[in-house]
């Protein structure tokens, strides 16, 4: 599953940089620089204008962290059902599981809000570029920093008056050498309408996640409401469900979250050496506690499901990462573009030595990741508290003057997730804060002057205890007292999760201005004359870095060759009872045993295309040439998991499962009447 | 701590090669080629025949993976107290936990026998190189490792008739340019004396493991058992309670577990690309489970507490390891040892190219590695089972022609540790067994062959909790009698330990005939060829790899530099309660907060020296130029983790308890009065 979990820590917003020319089928291309010549060279064909507006149109980006897409007129979404799972998740109780039963709805008054959930649709790009970089001029270090963020706040706020239905982001593309305002249509009332029970989407759970030959409905419908009715979305997607065509032509479009493809060879020997194999340690240890945590009762094990999930996700494409990331071959190719680059560029005054620029900066990074990395405890009670002292705090400067992430801009949002009623289960928020502030104490040492400050003299484990049995962060009424009382209510709290988070938030704020800067103002600047370089070098021929911002990619319906095995394109329904063993996570979904002789065996169930995604694609369209979809992508291969890096045609897989799976679910196995029609157009 | 987990997996045997030339402090020296030059030119004294023999006969190695020595002339045993851990784990109950109380004993009648713990002291080293290197002769591949095998198996055979109180061993030392017979005086009945409470070596737990300052009191006594009696031990270590010299000479005398550092290039390559990385995955998940499961329950807090200290210790380990095969300059240094030997041993037609045959034989064993490591289920019961099952197969079988471990002269411990009663805690080996089989899954994926001849159709959790509900391999009586009633017995047993292993076993057969084939077979063979490389290139100024055989390093008592800060060398006792936080695992020991008015705080507790050690030298003595004992080696600094690959004088350094902090838990903290009295030689 490629869910695109969005980072909180200090230092993400920086790493995407330009990249060299993009090969066939490669690119998650921005929507108004798609290569038409190049895919009219490859294919005879290319849509035009009118059919990329037709589609952006339609495309919907999911707060969460995934993608979707409208597919009626009364605004209703499709996307992965693992996209929805933590809405599930969030609904369900001791003795409602819906997870485990699948949501089904007979009446629109049935659709539930999904907390914290928000759908957006790109209205207009416009490039500010040159609003950016004059405000930049030639300031260095965390000044650079500091201007890019003012100038952004200020640009947002301007283009979006109305914060209720709109919401404007400034994009740092190609790691700085472009800046384009995306403004969005946004619903933020987004609500649940059609989930199939959990076991058909994860049929084959961990094993076969980023597996392919694939038997997977990870499929799920949402709709958006506005003022409590559906909203009226003519721009949507024509619903077809039908088979794909081997080598048909194939659209995905979604919110790619983010690649690092424009990585210089220093950066990437710091993930290699320090981040990756961190990741490693840290969401392994994680994914042990929870597993015998959830074994200890049915209800841990229904309350932790989705958190694991999620764990397990993020520990495979990790583990991919240490691969690439250590196969002498694939580093071999980059190293080989960058040298290149290098080559073409030399003798050019204006571009200097950019990549020596970075790698200072990653040196002078190595000494500060590690407090960074650790400074902010993993818990959803802890992040409430976090949210509640940094923005209090930001929310009483001018606009212009305030962190990333607390511009007027982004407020609107912050404030929904931080005041939306979602259930917490303590037990796992503790479970949480007891591995993050171990890890902490672990990686810092115990005699470190930030865990003195973080712990005091108390064991990560009685302070996990106390923090997570006597805050109030859990009640939503609490947060909003705090929230509207601003920096003094919060001042004035005694809640241990708040005064932990006063705490903390000096040393963060120490560590935010030692990053801006010695690592994100110099990589500011250096990844500007990195663009340049390569647009000097390249023209246009290349597409930027992810930024959970709205792209397309095309590519066709074709299998691969795995260790001399050819491996087919496409799984049918049937191919599922083939598979089951009767044992997690390889037993059958109840509705198909049930339904067994009703299923159309021969149904296309999942299939891959040549399309170049990441996680945050997760729900994307798969869309065909006349702009219909066709199904929804949810997955790569295990080959793809290099993908953060780089795209390789002849291995990378997007996994896709069929409209016509989708179809076949909705009539016969988990049967939605209204819906099947609402889609069929009636 | 340093304790040595000998693995059984079917590639370990033949990992050590050769070593460039040795510098400064560095080295694990056999007995029989002690740098006398060297080290009389560097500290202007070194020790004479007679003082190595003395030390040698006194120096103990542990079969559970450490060293000790005989520290008076009745079979009293000085090691450290992680080295006895799991005898108090399995001699503790729900009414006695004896990792929590300490063991004391008022008589001798009150000392236990540890299950499975055996103490060997070198009686003997003879050089069998010309008989082993001629049964080879001009065999390749799996005919090499099987000629090998043979004749280790053959002259062990011949060297110890009495294998009652006598074991022997040949040893590969120089992989494969020396081969060594150690015979063995052999003690199998070894009994627990004294343990402080776990809090006082354990004082810091995790956080401060392989870090230093430190306060522990990482130290306790066995005794050897003969007839029911105190063996008598003349050649004993003289016991001084003192505190150490800054920079006089020390000497620490032990078994060295394993070190690779004669690995080629490409055999690092494959450590760093593959089994570094995996073990961090692998262990930090495990970490993970079993800390949760521990939680659960005070019971189980106990029971598991061995486990995982044990984990989190190799743990520690592996990120160390992970993090030298991903530091450039490290690495340089290593590639150019290489490169060096290879330009000193170009034109010698005799060694030609061993480092291709080695990089050969690592790609070969890429396709091997991961079916070999998941083959064999890691679980104490599988264990019996597995052991059983091979056991008793390879028995009926000629001398000559067993696999390696079951060899006439290797027969004893095996019964030994098969048949002795010890308690088997079930939730603990369920774990274990979910763990490694789900493991066993990922990495092999669930089409995998291997995998679906483990586990049919079953789940991991399904199978492991199944297996260990209903084997009935905890009973010793049992493991008897199918030891007893030989392969016939084994193969018509039904408990489904034996059935599993039963069905693994020609798998991992065919896996060994395989690596013996493609790796361990080219590596004998081309390690000699490298070795010969070596002493043309160098003489003898190098030592072998560690092979948890006797070895002695020199040192000094020395402090040394970390990131621009002085690390002085020792710390004192009083040091403990300025330390304490009240908060495990920095909360004090029960007895030094009762006895804190009479501890004399400024007694030595532990401090660093640079000799050179790893895993297996843990309870090591460190001797002074008298030959008398002033602390047992406990731990390495964390700079030190890199040492199975190299040693670097400035940075490694080997952490000791001191016989004067010793001396004082004695007489003050854990009172002893007879064992102080019998050290003073009373």
């Amino acid at each position: 599953m490629r869910r695109f979990a969005r980072s909180a820590t200090l230092f993400t917003a920086v790493a995407a940089l330009p990249l060299a020319a993009a090969r066939a089928d490669e690119g998650m291309w921005t929507f108004d620089a798609f290569p038409t010549a190049r895919m009219q060279a490859d294919y005879g064909w290319a849509p035009d204008q009118a059919w990329l507006d037709r589609v952006r149109g339609a495309a919907v980006r999911l707060t969460g962290g995934c993608s979707a897409s409208f597919v009626s007129d009364s605004g209703l979404i499709l996307t992965n059902h693992h996209c929805v799972a933590p809405c599930l998740q969030d609904l369900s109780s001791a003795s409602k599981d819906y997870l485990k039963s699948g949501y089904t709805t007979r009446a629109r008054s049935e659709e539930q809000l999904c907390p914290g959930q928000q759908a957006e649709v790109v209205s207009a790009i416009r490039d500010v570029t040159g609003d950016v970089k004059s405000a930049i001029g030639s300031a260095t270090g965390g000044a650079a920093v500091k201007a890019r963020t003012a100038a952004a706040a200020t640009i947002e706020k301007a283009g979006c008056p109305d914060t209720a239905t709109t919401r404007c982001q400034v994009v740092s593309l190609y790691g700085g050498g472009q800046y384009k305002l995306y403004t969005y249509r946004k619903y933020s009332d987004v609500r649940i309408v059609w989930a199939p029970e959990s076991r058909a989407p994860q049929f084959g759970g961990d094993p076969d996640n980023f597996n392919f030959p694939r038997y997977s409905m990870d499929a799920s419908f949402l709709r958006a409401y506005e003022n409590g009715k559906p909203v009226t979305t003519p721009q949507h997607l024509k619903w077809v469900a039908r088979a794909p065509v081997e080598g048909e032509a194939t659209f995905v479009v979604g919110n790619p979250g983010s690649t690092q493809r424009g990585l210089t060879t220093e950066q990437l020997a710091f993930q290699r050496e320090v981040t990756a194999p961190l990741n490693v340690a840290l969401f392994s240890e994680l994914r042990g506690r929870l597993i015998t945590a959830m074994a200890q009762s049915p209800a841990r094990a229904r309350e932790g499901k989705e958190e694991l999930d999620g764990i397990e996700n993020s520990l495979k494409v990790y583990i991919g990462r240490v691969k690439a990331l250590s196969d002498p071959a694939f580093m071999g190719k980059i190293a080989a573009a960058e040298a290149d680059l290098k080559a073409k560029s030399a003798g050019n005054a204006a571009i200097g030595n950019p990549w020596g620029d970075v790698a200072t900066a990653v040196t002078a990074f190595r000494d500060i990741y590690l407090p960074a990395r650790f400074v902010t405890p993993s818990s959803d009670l802890y992040g409430y508290a976090h949210t509640l002292v940094r923005a209090t705090a930001e929310r009483a400067k001018p606009n212009g003057e305030r962190l990333p992430g607390f511009s007027d801009s982004a407020l609107p949002l912050l404030e929904k997730q931080l005041l939306d009623a979602r259930p917490i289960t303590p037990w796992l928020d503790r479970l949480m804060l007891e591995w993050s502030l171990s890890k902490a104490r672990e990686y810092l040492g115990p005699d470190d002057a930030q865990i003195k400050l973080m712990l005091g003299k108390e064991s990560p484990e009685g302070m996990a205890a106390r923090l997570v049995s006597t805050t109030r962060m859990a009640d939503p009424a609490y947060r909003k007292q705090l929230w509207q009382g601003g920096k003094a209510a919060v001042d004035a709290s005694k809640d241990p999760m708040i005064v932990l988070a006063r705490k903390l938030d000096g040393r963060e704020r120490e560590l935010q201005a030692l990053i801006d800067e010695r690592y994100s103002g110099p990589l500011t600047v250096a990844g500007a004359k990195i663009a340049d370089a390569r647009f000097a070098a390249y023209g246009d021929a290349n597409y930027p870095d992810a930024t959970f911002t709205l792209r397309i990619s095309y590519g066709k319906v074709m299998g691969w060759t795995q260790r001399g095995k050819l491996v087919p394109s496409r799984t049918l329904i049937g191919g599922t009872f083939d598979r089951a063993t009767g044992s997690d996570p390889f037993d059958l979904p109840t509705a198909f045993v049930t339904n067994r002789a009703r299923i159309d065996s021969s149904k296309t169930y999942n299939f891959v295309t040549t399309n170049d995604i990441i996680g945050g694609n997760s729900g994307s369209p798969v869309i065909d040439k006349n702009g219909a979809v066709i199904g929804a992508a949810f997955d790569g291969n295990i080959d793809s998991l290099g993908g953060n890096y780089g795209y390789d045609g002849t291995l990378n897989r997007t996994v896709v499962v069929s409209t016509d799976a989708i179809q076949e679910a909705l009539e016969k196995i988990y049967p939605a009447p209204a819906l099947a029609a609402e889609l069929r157009g009636r």
